[in-house]
């Protein structure tokens, strides 16, 4: 795809000597999500830590088909650090890529500049965007898309909208997952860093993520912030415009109380959230529709979740599920069923001339 | 102020060989809104565009006292002319600091940059943005904002908070215009170019615009796009949210139909523009209001105008004018009604242990 980061699989996912689990998120989440991009772990003697891939060496991953070295591992700070260098450098001499989603850009150490240039591989680091983005332009595309927006950040956006293009792909519904942030991207393979886009071309970056596709093609689109965050609106709002949504699902932690990092900013109703996203999304797309809600529902008790659930699906007309205990099957029944899928029915509906009614 | 950026007054207004005045529009708005701030034009033998400056010459001007070169002439494409640059080469070796909007960046020329660091004076790209900015927070400021914002793109939202702060500072209110343009950073000696931030500070970045301040104050903030253009809106947003308005004056074009370089965006209709934006705008300030309607209407029909101006101010129920026909002095008086100004009553208005009631 033009105009956006795509990454070379197989990866080999550097863990280093990533002390804890809680820093190896991204290998996690890329070992999870797409495990056919994933060839091998790497990792530092005695580092215990374990994505649940083969540990391989460098060479030995490189000979088995590697193209990408891509790190698992996020350390504070988001620098990369100085001892991963040595084994950075004998995979950019060996032919890897690198890809990186630290703070830190892999473009900013000369060494590793220096020997990507001698060796013609990429240093890729997601959080940058592709140059030459289009500022939006607001024109129908073809195909339908889906966004995950929320009522704050963090509450599940990407792991919902990973769920639901696995449970569509599994449905055999034709459809891909668009990533906006740098483990979806990973994931993904492809993507755009929305965040780090400048705010003048944000629209079109979320344009040239999801361009026309086929009429029965969904893209998942992966939601960044929400419309109630006094920091990130904008970049919510540019996306929800750019993404042109046919769908819109919903994600909400029923325990937060107040937005991330803003004392003073209460979470909104699910209500007040879906009218929203559905006001600002019909700029672009009319016709858009809440088509189910994702709860995060870790924190509620046991005995009270499924009335939880319950509740909030009367309140919003809509299914509400924790993809994580529950799965989004629900979600995506309502979306199937309303949204009328060339896909499903391609034996039966063609008119005369052999084309999709 | 830290995290914008600061230009040095006066100027020299640089408009070279510009071939025609709509080539010169930054001269003539630095030259109408900033009298103060313009000390002469520099023009090359020959050129026929005068912005109503002394000319001199960029040693008199220097003698004179002269801070800085502004370049006033925006040719087509953008970039810095070939036959300017001895001009710009002499301006630095006497001193001044270079200040241009155009596209291509004076950093991007060697032999300025050289220049410029030889003699510790500064390239002062107004369209490249502060850094180090933060992400928005949302939190309350003290002092007051008024915010511009409109149906669309060029509409007068420059002109109107233009033409506001001008006459709240001759009624005596302590104000100053904030710019987010390149025109009006040039006007106002400072400012945040803000739809060239990274949209994860976009917000951010119009809080450090209008800090703190005393609680009579007023920031009149330069509005920029309009959350009704699918390009633009999530720069809108995060301004809206990080200015924290009090006050939104909206500024529409009555003849507009659609939205520029959208043909298939109808312009919304004034009142569905002044909901939504206070709708939103609430989120970091609920007790935002609307203070009045700026329109264009220069296309109107002289007979048709005094009846469009009644009737969209009866139907919006806010004073409407066009700013440079009519002026705005019937909005700061619905503005000055409709908020407490301890300054307006100082010497009255002190409690008991002197501090302002």
């Amino acid at each position: 795809m033009p105009n956006t980061l795509a990454l070379s699989a197989p990866y080999v996912i550097f863990l280093g000597d990533v002390p804890s689990a809680v820093y190896a998120k991204t290998a996690y989440g890329i070992a999870q999500w797409a495990p056919e991009k994933c060839l091998a772990q790497h990792r530092f003697a005695g580092c215990e830590i374990d994505a649940g891939l083969p540990d391989m060496s460098i060479a030995a991953a490189v000979a088995a088909g590697a193209k990408s070295l891509v790190i698992g591992s996020a350390p504070v700070g988001g620098a990369i650090q100085a001892n991963w260098v040595p084994t950075l450098l004998d995979a950019i001499a060996a032919g890897l890529d690198i890809v990186s989603g630290l703070h830190t850009k892999l473009t900013d150490y000369p060494e590793l500049r220096d020997a990507a240039e001698q060796h013609s591989v990429r240093l890729i680091d997601v959080r940058v965007p592709p140059t030459d983005l289009p500022v939006g332009n607001g024109k129908k595309r073809t195909g339908k898309r889906l966004l995950t927006v929320g009522t704050d950040c963090s509450v599940g956006k990407k792991y919902t909208a990973l769920a639901i293009a696995n449970g569509l792909a599994e449905s055999g519904v034709n459809c891909d997952f668009r990533a906006t942030g740098q483990t979806g991207i990973m994931i993904a393979g492809s993507g755009m860093p929305i965040d780090s886009v400048v705010c003048d071309f944000t629209a079109g970056a979320a344009e040239t993520l999801s361009p026309d596709n086929h009429p029965a093609h969904w893209d998942i689109v992966e939601g960044q912030g929400s419309l109630f965050t006094p920091a990130y609106a904008g970049v919510s709002l540019g996306l929800l415009h750019g993404s042109q949504p046919d769908a819109l699902v919903i994600c909400h932690d029923p325990l937060r109380d107040h937005i991330v990092g803003c004392p003073n900013h209460p979470i909104p109703s699910l209500q007040t959230c879906i009218e929203t996203n559905l006001l600002m999304a019909r700029l672009t797309n009319p016709a858009v529709q809440a088509v189910g809600v994702s709860l995060n529902t870790s924190k509620v008790p046991a005995d009270q979740r499924l009335a939880l659930l319950s509740q909030l699906s009367s309140e919003t007309g809509l299914p509400c599920v924790d993809p994580i205990i529950d799965g989004v099957q629900p979600i995506i029944d309502r979306l199937l069923a309303s949204f009328a899928s060339p896909t499903r029915c391609l034996n039966k509906a063609k008119d005369k001339d052999g084309e999709i009614a």
